[in-house]
């Protein structure tokens, strides 16, 4: 697992996915988890299983856009899917059918497998008023979101987690994405990083299993079915796993803190809209099966966001 | 099953999980369902499976509070838990046990195995101003919600299905809850009351399946863990459907007919809300098993609430 062992939430998915397929199958299956305490690759899981190093690996699909661009929207989009929304068009609106036509070229199967629940937008020392407040800014932000940011002249930076705290308290980086409560806590972020802002990046991150197909094919019939069952409940069970620690986690943070909740100006949110559309159609541009991705996604959300306009928002609203 | 066959998503749900538990046992377990065209009691699985007349059945926990108050809020409640909040406190915040405890006594083992997503709140004819529109209003709407919409002065009544459509082109009922655009477009309600109002009374309802305690008992452990992993795919998968069909259903049913859609009116739902309250007061005295249920969901909303505002509808608003 690309995960340190511990690690709120990731951990205890991969073990239970790995407990309930050995215990499904009553033993004929064990899966042994390793951690980059022992593997050295976090980021190297897509490689290790396609060349059959690892049988097996659970990683974030966006962690290897280097190796297949097409690879990025599996994970999330900013301003893209809500969990609820991601997992109908994954289970019913042929995003299964994608993850396996991007996935069969790098001879590996693809399974959705967990999921992190939206994420928040990240600490910031200074509250952000407008769009100028963001040029220069430092930030740790990862991913699309960070070329984003970098579109409307912030500077996202790469720095290992455990020089976060003592960058940002220096004034290396201004801002800092990390996860959610559950796993922010303990970092102290809130501490010198009081401005909490509310998420547009990662509407609900999901994790993937990815299987060495050449293994996978050997496999019986049962124990692939164990396999595919194992790999859903285990996503449906980090999200609901997710929310709770984070619920919980939340109220002792703000209890002890003095932690403002912001949410981005408007001005600066159809900044950060524009430049993720811009980033979307070139990346179409250069793959067009990446594009493939990015169009089923968008034709499925124009939809289901009038959906949860008149369900989900309409009642967290009224409620 | 409590569904007639072909009943969209919740005769998916039955079959895929039956399917799931057959492929993964390589057919040691083989599950047979019957609908109410063979068994004759749709409302009626739980004396079912707790006489041992069938083994198993998939039904909805809460059409049981005559047998026993307390399986009622495995459901839904009104202005309760999400879809996410509810599965967050099945899985980690104690849900899971309280539903042991009450099904225990009745000899009855059930797990959680389908969503609906969040209903709508129903079609009414006329619209909805204020509080005194609602005085003698007939509706079709069963359970809780009904109990909470006769407290103000509406008068909640129970029709066939099949019913329901001639019942309403006629005045015998002004209104009618049903489930969702997938379910509801083919009824025609849409065609004779257009006003479309937004949900409040079933913030995603969870279907179970119930076993007999004594037939479990004897299954072996490998069998056991395929049963729960199987239906907690079912409840995942479910929502998923549920919430893709009724995605596409709503754009097929709004871009053919003219329907409006509306929101009830803060002082209606201050009083609904009231009387749910009251309500929810009455049924804690009567049983204190219920009452333990109540208050564990209630002390993980009031947390949830707040998780969910800065998450999911900060994003559903600014997205």
């Amino acid at each position: 697992m690309s995960w340190p062992d511990g690690t709120p939430m990731f951990h205890n998915n991969v073990h239970r996915f790995a407990g309930n397929v050995e215990k499904m199958s009553a033993g004929r299956m064990r899966i042994t988890v390793d951690s980059p305490g022992k593997h050295k690759a976090p980021l190297g899981i897509f490689d290790m299983v396609r060349s059959g190093a690892y049988e097996m690996g659970h990683t974030a699909s966006y962690y290897y856009k280097g190796k297949d661009p097409a690879t990025t929207f599996f994970t999330t989009t900013p301003f893209g899917m809500t969990p609820t929304e991601m997992n109908a068009w994954y289970y019913y609106g042929g995003g299964l059918e994608l993850l396996d036509e991007v996935y069969a070229r790098h001879n590996i199967v693809a399974f959705p497998a967990g999921n992190t629940h939206l994420q928040m937008g990240g600490w910031f020392k200074k509250e952000i008023h407008s769009i100028s407040d963001l040029k220069g800014l430092k930030m740790r932000i990862p991913g699309l979101a960070g070329e984003v940011v970098s579109k409307v002249g912030m500077k996202p930076v790469s720095i290992p987690p455990g020089e976060l705290y003592t960058s940002l308290e220096r004034g290396t980086i201004d801002a800092v994405e990390w996860a959610g409560p559950a796993n922010d806590e303990k970092l102290g972020f809130h501490k010198i990083a009081p401005f909490y802002y509310t998420g547009w990046h990662e509407p609900g991150a999901e994790l993937h299993i990815l299987i060495n197909k050449s293994s996978f094919d050997t496999l019986p019939e049962d124990i692939k079915i164990i396999i595919t069952v194992a790999a859903k409940e285990a996503s449906f069970d980090m999200l609901s796993e997710s929310f709770f620690r984070n619920t919980i986690a939340w109220q002792e943070m703000k209890k002890k803190n003095d932690i403002k909740i912001r949410t981005f100006p408007d001005d600066v949110l159809r900044v950060f809209k524009q430049a993720n559309d811009e980033l979307l159609n070139e990346i179409a541009i250069k793959s067009p099966l990446a594009g493939k991705i990015i169009n089923s996604q968008k034709a499925f959300l124009d939809k289901a966001k009038e959906w949860s306009r008149i369900t989900d928002a309409d009642y967290l609203q009224l409620r």
